[in-house]
């Protein structure tokens, strides 16, 4: 479904990355063509978005089954507050995650079935999808040293995790080769860009 | 699915049908026979329900499916943290409101379709379907008098809405007599709880 006027695109990949970087450096590059660009990014890219993070990341206990509604409420207000407007004004739609990140995290949390959340996810979207998503993919142990996070005894646990995680963005990947790409995290964030424009250009999407 | 040690009953209706009252009345007589007894609310029965609840009642814009998902996560946390553990225990866990009011006023509403929003609450609360639910019937206006609800220029869409809720509840409660028992609301609350009762000791409830 969704408007089909604009052009929209996700970032995905674990902690550290570069998908920030990465998204400012595709917003300048459509700008520099002339497009109307909206750079979000979720959780929390909308006022609603950032309570119910707070409440989740600050607040209350919540079972693993509250918060994956809570993060798809998340996305719902984000899709038709901020991206389906924008999209339809024509603009190019850049948010840094989207729905895989959820799918990856909440199956790897292994609390729910990656199936069940992904059944969740396109219900919350309305089975929005993007032209392109970019999945950054990075070591995890490479992606905590460049965040600076100390190594703690959590850490073969932590590890055990974030590699579940990257293995469902990469599974997802590998569904729909035709609208994704993988870029190698480690690369120089000039080189990434460049990948990602040609990709985009590719696409006849710029 | 469920814990099957305890006794879940619900009470469904429309606003000022006295389902808070035959609430408290039939964890009185439960008492009576020596059961532990536990009366919630939805929305709002946990910390982090009132947290969500206030959000949306008070808070940031929130679109139908945004609503319908956090509604949901307030069933989710619900269940988990008060009524499957109270029902393990062994109690009668007794509810002012369940699942049948997220389909009734939300599938009335007409942003998203009953269907759907059946499928989302059965997610959220793992299939946990009471033992029985008490349907306290009543037409919208005399419900709306008991409360002591001035009527404005808004009544006649008030009025619409209100017969399409009351119609969504009757026809979940005609579509499983066995779990349902419908009672007429301005019956005296005497002959209510006395009917209540009636049918919890029949089925072997009590």
């Amino acid at each position: 479904m969704a408007a089909r006027e604009g052009t929209f695109i996700a970032f995905e990949g674990g902690d550290g990355a570069g998908k920030s970087t990465q998204a400012r450096r595709l917003a300048q590059a459509f700008q520099g063509v002339g497009r109307e660009v909206v750079v979000t990014r979720q959780p929390g890219g909308t006022a609603l978005g950032g309570s119910l993070r707070d409440l989740v990341l600050h607040g209350e206990a919540v079972t693993p089954r509250a918060e994956a509604l809570i993060f798809a409420a998340d996305k719902a207000q984000h899709v038709e507050e901020v991206i389906l407007p924008s999209l339809e004004d024509g603009a190019v739609v850049i948010t840094d995650r989207y729905t895989d990140s959820a799918i990856a995290y909440q199956g790897a949390g292994r609390d729910l079935g990656a199936t069940e959340v992904t059944q969740l996810q396109d219900w919350a979207v309305d089975g929005l999808v993007p032209h392109l998503t970019v999945l950054v993919d990075i070591d995890p142990g490479e992606g905590r040293r460049r965040r600076g996070v100390v190594h703690d005894r959590m850490e073969s646990e932590a590890d055990g995790f974030h590699a579940a995680v990257r293995g469902h963005f990469l599974a997802l990947a590998e569904s729909a080769p035709d609208r994704y790409l993988v870029v190698d995290g480690t690369a120089t964030p000039d080189e990434v860009a460049r990948l990602v424009w040609e990709r985009v250009t590719q696409e006849g999407l710029a």
